[in-house]
């Protein structure tokens, strides 16, 4: 059973998750498969994966078989585990929970050889769709405060698989980064009056030098204060605390937003790794005024090293201004981009 | 000039450093340099290092010249700089500062072929006693509210040269991780009237459970909530909050676990990349009852992906306990270790 255990001084939590059977210097090793046959999230292999939680299917196929055009899965090897109850306890000064949590894997197409990038509009609009759907489910389990979404691009980017997927964890506290995001925009709020994300907002698309892109609901821009070179954020313009609110109007426009991004980075930076993750309000939705959601998109360029760990401190080798220039001016040649 | 600038958010500082002539797509190549007759930390090659601000010399050799056996220099491309005045100012809603500070390289030995564990004794306790010395030194320079040391041990940890040495960069604000230490620590101190640090060191040493070994003034331990499969602890017995109090014998004690922890991590592990930083007291030293200066060494074994950059929690597959058993069974035959 994975533990919860908490820093006692940063209060910071850590899901030691260990497999049973493994010797301690065992780790999961990185394996990439261009086979397709022996994938697991290939057709054809479902029978190696837990069965799906939520599916696309076009015919009428059947469950966790060939025929379907994404699938949602329980992770085989999973962070926190979703049977039992959650329990709290002390060890001496120290505390700890039991992993209680999910771990699902979207699936974002059948086919091997192709990244989220790669797939027309409609398909990335249903993985967007598939997020919203899985979240708006695991809000129901009352042991759950938050759900994060996120993905991993390729092996440095720590991806196991390469089949294109994405990745949430639901988890019983609020976690600290989300709790520490949420008190910023707390603070600034109970000065300001205002939503510190629309201000940047309002005030980037009026300066333009970090603004990457825009489309009819969304902006992408560099924030000011960068951690990593070609670090993108993707802010929907209007005012919005929790990604669950998000229309079908609104998820297509912002599957075109991702492809064009993800195309501008492809293209700029030569198909690097990468990372993304969905920041959004609690379970309990109680940030209503003062949060706005966003997605984080982390190019894999640098190594954070032992100056980062030790300050927490970034130290960023191009500006966010060079970087956003550099991104505008990328040319992204695909069709569907120039129809609004 | 580098540029600190804030987060409004999370209210962490970055460092944008970028080298003018570069293009945004041009990253800090890590070039691994087996040949002594380029590598500007080599003997005979010290034209190519800024001067040295800190030297060991056995002869009556020229400074700047060869003949010494640890050299401490201002990195030649820094990420914050010495000169100028700290000056803060807004850019709209956004917060920066001039990036002041400083940024050197102890150089710890003359040998290209040596890493730090490689070496005598005597040698790594000059290293240590470098630290302190340039710390003590820094000081005195009251733009500066704290310095980070830290070293980079193989490509994939940071490193960009091979040659071993350590860092520091002294910077004008108490970076945020460091902050967010001492406010945990005095948190603890005002609910317990103890030191947080005292109370793990007298719990871990009666269970030994998480503890690797002790010296006769140190003890290496895997913390309770270990980020990293093998993450390890190297905390001094008795509470001092600053690690410039250090002592002579100390400092030889120091050494001596510094071997012993670092041989055993490169026999368990086949010699893995690794960070570790130097945890102690900012500047000012005002946590005197309720900090407990220590060492982080964090071999580097696994990714930081999407899940982390997006919650801030880790997630560990290898549980303290296994990598305190596994690094205590782990023999490490070196002459110098068994004798007091």
């Amino acid at each position: 059973m994975p533990e919860l255990r908490k820093d006692p001084v940063l209060e910071r939590w850590v899901i030691i998750s260990t497999e049973r059977g493994k010797r301690p210097t065992d780790f999961p090793t990185i394996t990439r498969r261009r086979e397709s046959h022996n994938c697991p999230f290939c057709p054809g292999n479902e029978s190696l994966t837990p069965p799906e939680v939520l599916v696309i299917r076009d015919d009428g196929s059947e469950p966790n078989s060939p025929g379907w055009r994404l699938r949602v899965i329980s992770n085989k090897y999973p962070a926190l585990r979703i049977e039992g109850e959650l329990r709290r306890e002390g060890e001496g000064i120290f505390d700890k929970m039991s992993g209680i949590g999910a771990h699902e894997v979207i699936i974002e197409t059948p086919e091997h050889q192709k990244d989220l990038v790669d797939l027309p509009l409609e398909r990335i609009t249903d993985v967007i769709w598939a997020y919203r759907e899985r979240t708006l489910d695991l809000r129901n389990d009352f042991r759950f405060k938050y759900v994060m979404l996120f993905k991993n691009q390729g092996q440095a980017a720590g991806a196991s698989l390469e089949h294109a997927h994405s990745q949430l964890i639901a988890t019983p506290v609020v976690p600290k980064r989300v709790h520490e995001k949420l008190v910023g925009a707390r603070k600034y709020f109970d000065y300001k009056e205002r939503c510190l994300f629309c201000d940047i907002i309002s005030q980037e698309t009026k300066w333009e030098t970090r603004v990457v892109c825009q489309t009819e609901h969304f902006v992408a821009l560099e924030p000011f204060a960068s951690r990593f070179p070609f670090e993108t954020w993707v802010l929907p313009l209007k005012h919005d605390n929790s990604f669950t609110n998000i229309t079908r109007n609104q998820m297509k426009d912002l599957a075109r937003m991702l492809k064009i991004i993800l195309s501008k980075l492809r293209q700029a930076l030569s198909d690097p790794p990468y990372n993304y993750s969905l920041h959004t309000d609690t379970l309990a939705g109680a940030a209503k005024d003062h949060y706005h959601w966003h997605l984080e998109i982390i190019p894999k360029l640098t190594q954070v090293a032992g100056f980062e760990w030790g300050t927490g401190f970034y130290i960023n080798p191009v500006s966010p201004e060079e970087a956003a220039a550099y991104l505008r001016k990328t040319q992204v040649s695909l069709e569907v981009i120039k129809k609004k």
